[in-house]
């Protein structure tokens, strides 16, 4: 096995040779352009661990890698469209940087070039690799769909907004985690047990994004403090106010997030101070530990040497003792 | 071997009884609603022919063309955005009817369910279909590309504009045919030789648009005849009017395709005047004769029986003589 810092070093320079220099350019720049801009790997680095976790040589795993970052990065430029995003790890959006056709036709190329990668390995791998690649990311449209459909309904309920989450977040884990696990031919329990991991773990992360948003720490924190206030936008923290205030609570949080102060100074205090009365700010907490300890539970029954599972929980732990 | 209408039933009567009724339905009804809107389905007519052509059954072929037909309409959906088109099939667009974002990610959505389809079908044939559909597709996109870069181009060469029909039009009529040979299992050789008569005739067909867009009988033909001229658009004809005119035509007809005038009547029968005095309307209709008369000379190397090969011709020349 190799180290996390190994293993971000590999997918580093594999993506730094990608070359994806065809005709036309319009629409094969913009594809290298938003591969270039980097991002923490996260799920690619993941599909290797497990490869290896599972017995193979991480380089078996280097295509199907590259499918779940080409297919993370396709729907970050048609998500950045639907947001109108301008930025995107502090450079410009495909859509802004080029226009609106090239970032959906761009987008649509990558969804094909992400498939094409599987076709590295045999049949049978292929088709285990296609199926839950392509399972996964109509779950990914279907998350990015309720997330739309909650920005404009007042009735969203804590398991509503877990499954927006895990969908549009945490199946992406988990099943680049389970790429690995096809690619070593592990058995049907093992491929099973490790999508469980990522998948809680995913959840986890996302809620822990939601609650650094708040109360991160601006000298760390990647994102502005409060940008989820700022924008009116139900998350967890959100939900859970609304769920544990009491009225004047609730009528407060209620007016707070439906104004849009010029200085959102005062705006993010008031928000931050109910999170924290309602109590919400400590049950966010709770979800976290709870997601991150359930991902845990599955390493337990996996069935490999206990040093390899060590490594997942070395990396669920500092994965979620950032304050990034 | 059934009829071409029996096809055509058979097609109609698969879709209509399709059920996409999933949640979320933000998501999933723009996907019913374009499917709903019909069309000729002459790619999903083809898929089936083709495995039976091959001595197989239609109904092994019915995933492969559904699969096909999803794919076009994904593509219908992302182009009309592109083109800002209101209508499609005399009714709303899918952005129109809904929005922007609704049409990305429906759009989206589709293009991975029409990779499900091939789920039906073993390993083998599931990395056969799956390899040439996802060839195809990235071959539509770059089709579509080239089409919005010659917009803003004034040197695009007979050659290029062919690659760009071959690529946005032609090569999932001949994907479609491939993949009912893939199904039925034939020769490589067969295989390939139904690809070819496929995007011979899909050139063909998309030369026959450009055509009857200028020259097609208006109480026949579906769209408003001289539609391409009103939107100034490069087609076969222009491009060969510019080739074969002397200066004052050329001088003319660069004018006319500068101008936007509220009446067109005058500049419609203007150029298409020239496109018969520079004889590009008869080397049209040449170009059309030649890409069927290299489709039908495929057949005549197909190791299939000659009452086989004869429902191909009878189906290419029904094709090639439409007026609508």
């Amino acid at each position: 096995m190799h180290s996390l810092s190994e293993y971000q070093e590999i997918v580093a320079q594999h993506f730094s040779k990608i070359e994806i220099n065809k005709e036309p350019k319009g629409l094969y720049q913009p594809i290298e352009y938003i591969l270039s801009l980097g991002g923490k790997r996260m799920r690619p680095v993941l599909t290797l661990m497990a490869a290896e976790i599972f017995n193979s040589d991480y380089s078996k795993a280097l295509n199907a890698a590259t499918a779940v970052e080409v297919f993370h990065n396709f729907s970050l430029i048609h998500d950045d469209i639907m947001d109108e995003a301008p930025l995107r790890r502090g450079k410009e959006t495909v859509h802004e940087k080029w226009d609106l056709n090239t970032g959906i036709l761009s987008g649509d190329a990558m969804l094909i070039l992400a498939y094409q990668y599987f076709e590295n390995y045999e049949p049978q791998i292929f088709q285990k690799l296609a199926k839950l690649f392509s399972k996964t990311a109509l779950e990914v449209c279907e998350g990015q769909q309720y997330d739309v459909d909650f920005e404009t309904r007042d009735d969203v309920t804590i398991p509503e907004y877990l499954k927006m989450i895990e969908y549009k977040t945490a199946v992406l884990v988990g099943a680049a985690m389970k790429m690995g696990a096809f690619v070593a031919e592990t058995s049907e329990n093992n491929a099973d047990l490790i999508y469980d991991f990522g998948l809680n773990l995913g959840v986890a992360f996302q809620l822990q994004d939601d609650y650094l948003d708040a109360f991160g720490d601006p000298k760390t924190f990647g994102k502005q403090v409060g940008g989820d206030i700022i924008e009116n936008k139900k998350t967890y923290l959100y939900l859970k106010a609304l769920e544990f205030g009491n009225n004047e609570q609730k009528e407060q949080l209620l007016h707070l997030f439906s104004i849009q102060p010029t200085d959102n100074t005062d705006k993010i205090e008031s928000v931050k101070q109910i999170f924290v009365e309602t109590k919400s700010a400590q049950e966010t907490q709770n979800a976290i530990k709870e997601f991150t300890q359930k991902a845990f539970e599955t390493l337990n029954k996996l069935d490999v040497e206990d040093s390899k599972k060590e490594v997942l929980r070395i990396f669920g732990e500092k994965l979620m003792n950032r304050n990034v």
